[in-house]
């Protein structure tokens, strides 16, 4: 297992990434990045405060970054999308 | 003017709350603090990478916090709700 794992949030519901998440940590992962795009970043925002809150009582928010990533596809005219990615790890 | 203002975001468009935050730095003000709740916790993200992309190159994102605020009211159960805070100041 990587030390670092990624868990992209679409559109299921919250509890499926907020297991994605525990079984990330609990198959070795020392940090788990939780990121997310145009409308999703409300849900990856509430992936993080579930986990937070209700499952892992020891996680640590290292670091939230905000930005912009260009979408671009023949059939349409070139958007600018808003990310987050959000850091976790267990406290030492 | 307060050195801090505070910019809470709803359902309007987006510009509507990037020209709130471009007023509020014109005033005076050295931070600007952009709140959201649930759905608008996208469109906080939205404000702040349109205001820094287009508006002020020389926007700093000092801090980001998430967190969880309780809702109750009489008429419905009790329902968490997860939070955004982005505090934006000008770089010196």
């Amino acid at each position: 297992m990587a030390e670092e794992s990624q868990v992209m949030i679409g559109k299921k519901p919250v509890m499926n990434y907020v297991v994605a998440c525990l079984t990330a940590f609990n198959s070795g992962a020392k940090r788990v990045v939780v990121k997310a795009r145009g409308r999703s970043i409300s849900r990856a925002v509430d992936v993080v405060e579930l986990l937070r809150r209700a499952f892992l009582k020891d996680l640590n928010i290292e670091k939230i970054e905000i930005g912009t990533q260009e979408m671009s596809s023949p059939d349409r005219p070139k958007t600018n999308v808003s990310t987050i990615e959000i850091s976790l790890a267990k406290k030492e």
